[in-house]
């Protein structure tokens, strides 16, 4: 049984970290049954959700499929004051029945 | 998917340069009249095209949409031998009637 958080669904946020580990995150959220995953990333990082996505479903999940992709663009604080745009993506993957 | 190059739409291609270089490219072709309008990258450009697409329909083309997004897979020949895998995108803007 796995226990949803709140409402939102499983979101895997991808960050600077190696592809990877975001990929075993990925992995292990799919295999505990979660029909629906969600990957979020921001700015440099949108370029890794989207190898994550990738590798995800040609080498380890046949039958994960890419079900939905958005972009947006998000106000950041910037440490210095003032806000900057930066854009995101959600990946979201689906299992096959 | 094949596509003939004939008859393929109206296609830029992100790489290095600068993000509102190719933002200008892209209301180029927008205001030559053309609806549909594909944006392509690779690798760590991918970002690079979410945010020229960002930049387009929230600050330049008030009437451009997303009509599609599809991320992909392509093998590329490395110049020392052998072949890697690199994700893509593809961005298709189209402008509202």
């Amino acid at each position: 049984m796995s226990k949803s958080k709140a409402s939102e669904p499983n979101v895997v946020f991808i960050g600077s970290k190696s592809v990877m580990s975001y990929v075993l995150a990925c992995i292990t959220q799919l295999n505990e049954g979660n029909q629906d995953l969600i990957l979020k990333a921001r700015g440099r990082a949108i370029s890794r959700a989207v190898d994550t996505a990738e590798i995800i479903r040609h080498r380890f999940v046949p039958d994960a499929q890419i079900k939905n992709i958005e972009i947006s663009t998000e106000k950041i604080e910037r440490s210095e004051g003032g806000t900057a745009n930066v854009s995101a993506i959600e990946i979201t993957i689906s299992k096959k029945k």
